[in-house]
């Protein structure tokens, strides 16, 4: 048996919402759950012991590309594995590279994100769609897809590096998270119909070699749960086709990949999660603002992750609750400098108990580092709040 | 009664060593007692709960100058003091901000510690010298003294400021921290014998004067103790002269400032503290590097604070146990990026138990500020350690 299972708990009727538990070695993880980003094997100036104090958040996720990159995979395996070498004490997952490949090489610089920008077209004349090699070339970084991986420069010192199926997964066993994912392409949120639909073939072929370089390494096999990844850009019939593919494959749960339109993300989540196996968990890959985890939930969901609150934190921005939702506060703003209220006025977590917004914005301003980590810890606590506030919503519906 | 108070519980007979406790309204200090600069109101990188649980300091001094220049005294009093504006709950201290109005003022940038170098006819001659007008101004930053007080700019944005010793007592009642500083001119290494000896003469008035200021502010006189400041450059007779007259005011405790011979530290201190009333604190002000710390406490002073520690842990430096004493390890060093050992193998802090070389050597070369906050930690720790052992020694003597 997979050492990564999940269990519905409860389903909501009229909604593809779910509640439920995913096993895996290192703890359950209650769902829907956000995922704390922890791209380079730190959660950015947060420590373990302060993630379990003052976030509660049940997961993190690091980055194949970047730990590959450094330290290098083989001396977190040397150091015992990822758990071992940060200190992170809840279960793990990796990504499969993929993304990074893409959004730090060809892409790096472009302002491409998963969401299309309104006017794709634009973006297609921009150069922003990465499916050719000249153009990537053009753009002094490499990033060269063919039938067996991907050949790409390092965004750290431009050395060359190549990616196969098999050599993500080596790298991911080496890792050692409890949740590893299939090597995939991630398109270009402007990439035509014909590339998106090739694209999405390779990855099934990728895919299909990844379960198989994960069943032969025994030793991790028992350690290691899989995702497969289901792309197909914003096209509901790949996205379809996408997700009855890897259903019929060996995988412990799925990875919701690639780009979408921010207005059609619930419809293509629909469409997929329609047809992905009701009984595996879900996990959008890198989406995470409050309104994006509220559509993914709805639409059946489990987990969720995004950079966004350790990024906006670090710029002194913080979520906050409002009247009708959630907001920003950008506490850069002079405004704030001798504003003694609490950072979030609706919020009870450790920053906004014992700090005010005139301190926070003192320390921003002196360019102390406690102000990044501080807005960081609040903003991580409010939307792994948020996430377990709409388990709890499912479980007493 | 002075809300700060000095019990003596052991003597070293033989030396000046002496172990004892300084009460002050928010708790007792054990001496001899290393005190964690937090500058700006924050020890740079480390939220106040950190220190609590990993460093186990049991007091923390802020600059005045800084504190006054961003956010503003006021702002901080508004906010119910330092204590609640910046949730330290340990006893703090202020400094008068006289050593910091010289030192980024006109002597900003030359180099200028509180050390003279070996050949300080060469510094006179280089211009470090920062007793006339005009060099200061030739500088691009002004730092006029007069006998009323200092005329300054801001490191900030070069606004003048003016500090006389009321000004500054009004600004440390504001503040609110448990010990205050007499406001005192902190003199360059290099400056001659009449330009030491014109100084600390003034030093004394102003002494007068911020004992005067602090009696008038009932409200604040039983929640704040007051630490006169003995200065004379490294003359000795100027040393023994300032001793003498500050121990004739009304001072709760004594700060040790201005600037050393290395080589004579020890001497300095002798001549001093053979003059300071015995049952009063004495505090060395913005010295304490390991073997410091050790000629201090060996010469009779009770406290020590300094910047090193976490200035070192920010750029990848750590302090370790070696066989004969203390050494520092760079963690930037390209060997360390392979090795499994403890930071500090003598050393048992959170940070030794928890991480090895590989993964600080990965968070700086990664650029993670999780980096200089794990080596800030270990470092704070390993110097507060440091100084406690020596309190161990006295008493078990």
């Amino acid at each position: 048996m997979s050492p990564v299972t999940f269990e519905i708990k409860k389903r909501v009727h009229g909604t593809r919402a779910r509640a439920g538990v995913i096993h895996t070695p290192h703890g359950d993880i209650e769902t829907p759950a956000f995922v704390v980003v922890g791209t380079k094997g730190t959660v950015k100036s947060i420590k373990p012991e302060d993630l379990e104090t003052y976030v509660g958040n049940q997961v993190a996720l690091s980055n194949t590309y970047h730990l590959y990159l450094q330290p290098g995979d083989e001396i977190i395996e040397k150091a015992g594995g990822i758990h071992t070498f940060s200190n992170i004490r809840t279960p793990m997952m990796t990504d499969s590279g993929g993304f990074q490949v893409f959004s730090l090489g060809a892409a790096f610089g472009k302002g491409v994100t998963k969401f299309a920008k309104s006017d794709v077209s634009d973006q297609i004349e921009e150069g922003l769609a990465v499916y050719s090699k000249d153009l990537a070339e053009s753009q002094g970084r490499l990033c060269v897809i063919d039938e067996d991986g991907v050949t790409f420069t390092s965004h750290i010192d431009g050395s060359m590096h190549r990616f196969t199926a098999e050599r993500s997964i080596e790298i991911q066993h080496r890792i050692g998270a409890d949740i590893i994912v299939a090597f995939d392409e991630c398109t270009s949120p402007s990439a035509p119909y014909a590339y998106q639909e090739e694209a999405m073939e390779r990855t099934h072929r990728w895919a299909k070699r990844s379960v198989l370089a994960h069943k032969r390494n025994h030793d991790m096999l028992g350690k290691q749960g899989i995702y497969g990844v289901v792309q197909g850009g914003r096209f509901l019939d790949l996205r379809k086709k996408s997700a009855q593919t890897l259903s019929d494959m060996d995988f412990d749960g799925f990875g919701i990949g690639g780009s979408f339109s921010k207005d059609d993300l619930g419809d293509s989540l629909a469409v997929v999660n329609d047809v992905l196996p009701e009984d595996k968990p879900r996990h959008l890959l890198g989406i995470g603002e409050p309104e994006d985890i509220v559509a993914g939930v709805h639409m059946g969901c489990d987990t969720f992750d995004c950079v966004l609150p350790t990024r906006l934190g670090r710029t002194g921005t913080i979520y906050i609750h409002t009247h009708n939702g959630t907001g920003k506060l950008n506490l850069r703003k002079s405004e704030y400098q001798t504003d003694l209220r609490k950072p979030d006025e609706g919020c009870d977590c450790y920053v906004c108990t014992h700090y005010t917004r005139a301190y926070l914005a003192h320390l921003f301003r002196s360019h102390e580092m406690l102000g990044a980590h501080l807005a960081s810890l609040h903003n991580l606590h409010f939307i792994v709040q948020f996430t377990a506030n709409l388990r709890k919503e499912i479980l007493s519906s």
